[in-house]
């Protein structure tokens, strides 16, 4: 797979994947934050991907925010690919709450990172990766 | 079409329409700012369309993508659908550069809105109309 900037390796913990993206949970239990990275090198932006892959970000992308919202009920769904700092392209699904710290306002920089304990991770996993699409894949480990 | 909701209506400006989606000009000239509404009733998340319509909003999405950073000559583009103040279905396309008054972090909520005066906006829309596809429909006036 291409290598996963040395940023997002240090701030996230790796899923599994689906056919074209790796799957991120951003280490901070401030919100369900989940990252898709397409595994391809050398591309920033969603329109610099072939159309089949980005056929394949749309399908992966909608698959994982449908499961996100009916796995953590939330108020609103956040989508974004910036990129301002971590050229690698990725892209942000955060499930937000309208009694959320950060609410209404984007999560990005509003408060420091608050990393999951083991329980809290074991908790949140055995909720997502069943309710996940068949066509991911869940890492070991 | 569908109406726009007020707060849309308020801060943008009409460009004209793709098959799916209106374009709005954000009227804050910190930053090169357009938004994809597509047109569509009672819609908050992209995986809430219909697959064919996600399939449109990807391809109006993409082009317009393209066409921003070719006309701007941007350092990155920042694309979201957030929505925690509108509701109805929006999707953010901004052409953020190193030296912009943000840079790195996200612009919302950064700076209050610079509004164009008529010869910026008369400026950028001759830049920006001509190069958009050939789907896209400008408004009158």
């Amino acid at each position: 797979m291409a290598a996963l900037h040395q940023q997002l390796a240090k701030d996230c913990l790796l899923l599994g994947h689906f056919p074209l993206s790796r799957l991120l949970l951003m280490n901070d239990s401030n919100y369900p934050w989940f990252i898709l990275v397409p595994d391809r090198d050398d591309v920033s932006e969603i329109y610099q991907l072939a159309d089949a892959d980005q056929a394949l970000l749309l399908q992966e992308s909608s698959a994982l925010s449908a499961c996100l919202m009916q796995v953590f009920n939330g108020d609103k769904l956040n989508v974004a690919a910036l990129g301002n700092i971590v050229p690698q392209l990725h892209v942000h699904h955060i499930v937000r709450y309208k009694n959320d710290s950060a609410w209404p306002a984007p999560v990005w920089g509003k408060f420091p990172a608050r990393p999951y304990t083991e329980e809290q991770l074991a908790a949140l996993t055995q909720q997502v990766l069943p309710a996940l699409p068949a066509n991911f894949v869940a890492s070991n480990g």
